[in-house]
């Protein structure tokens, strides 16, 4: 048995719910991991990590117009912390509302996601952004 | 130390806050492990896991509602994806605030909740479901 | 490759989001633990653990007030379970929004969290509180 620490970097085009288990399975793969466990943890504040239905995109659309209506975006006279645009504070909520950890199985040398499970990194800002998602894995 | 996956098959009987506790317990306990982690994932987009109060069931009931204000159901009027019912949308957003994973400390043979707390699946359908949680436990 | 469990316990002075990175971190260099993953797991129903930003104390006043509109305190006319207080049904809806779990990949002998996240102890009850969280480290 053994540990891998690793990092993945990733460039959101802007905000929605960008799908990310291929590249998840191909890290783990190259890791020759037959059984194991693979926990990935975002290291951003406005940024997470979720899991949910891979086949019908409108889902991922409907999500983001939930979120929004759940955390509004907002200025001085909704937010304290609003320095850094209406969109930053509300990412934030967001952010903690859906969280920035995920633990998944590995059997077989894959995932064990349900069929209909996909992996997905939000971006809660307007705009593009690099995130960085640190990963371990305990393989064997 | 070693690890051990599986899968456990749970058939909800409709909507709500469904206790799990015994039968991850004896799970745990059928695997002689000592110390360990056992992390669960639900293998849904519609049924999530939580960690709540096991003793006024009331809680619970709150919790659903308190939920269905969050997550209102809808048709065409409310969500782009509709097609599966009113109840489906709302049940992915439910998932999504609640979480599919959750990771428990094995400690002196047991898992190491607090003296109130009960691990629950959580049906976000208005109809009964056989769902699957994926688990993963490293014990010594 | 070992594991290491155990307790920490926590005075919260009230609601709000209280620090406790440096205690991890001081906790899990202790352990010399050089690659590794820590888990937590907070023994409360109404108190949770959230990563969030580490820098403008302001984002965790607007959190603890975007969770107040999300989860409002009430009495009967609210919630069934209202016999501890108008803020007890309110704690545990935020602390399922919020999460009791986390997991943080080690490296390099760190915590590998971002440049601005920091690890939260959240008390979601208006009073202080005694609150433990229980440790599961996998370390080499």
């Amino acid at each position: 048995m053994r540990q891998i620490t690793g990092i993945l970097s990733f460039d959101t085009p802007g905000p929605g719910l960008h799908p990310i288990t291929p590249r998840l399975s191909e890290w783990v793969a190259a890791r020759c991991a037959e059984t194991g466990l693979l926990t990935l943890l975002c290291q951003h504040t406005s940024a997470s990590l979720t899991v949910q239905e891979n086949a019908d995109p409108d889902v991922r659309l409907d999500l983001d117009d939930a979120f929004a209506g759940l955390a509004p975006q907002g200025g001085p006279e909704r937010y304290r912390h609003h320095l850094e645009g209406p969109d930053d504070m509300a990412a934030h909520i967001r952010t903690v509302l859906s969280g920035v950890h995920l633990s998944i199985p590995v059997a077989g040398g894959r995932l064990v996601l349900g069929a209909w499970q996909g992996v997905y990194l939000w971006e809660h800002r307007t705009g593009p952004h690099r995130r960085r998602i640190a990963l371990h894995l305990l393989a064997e």
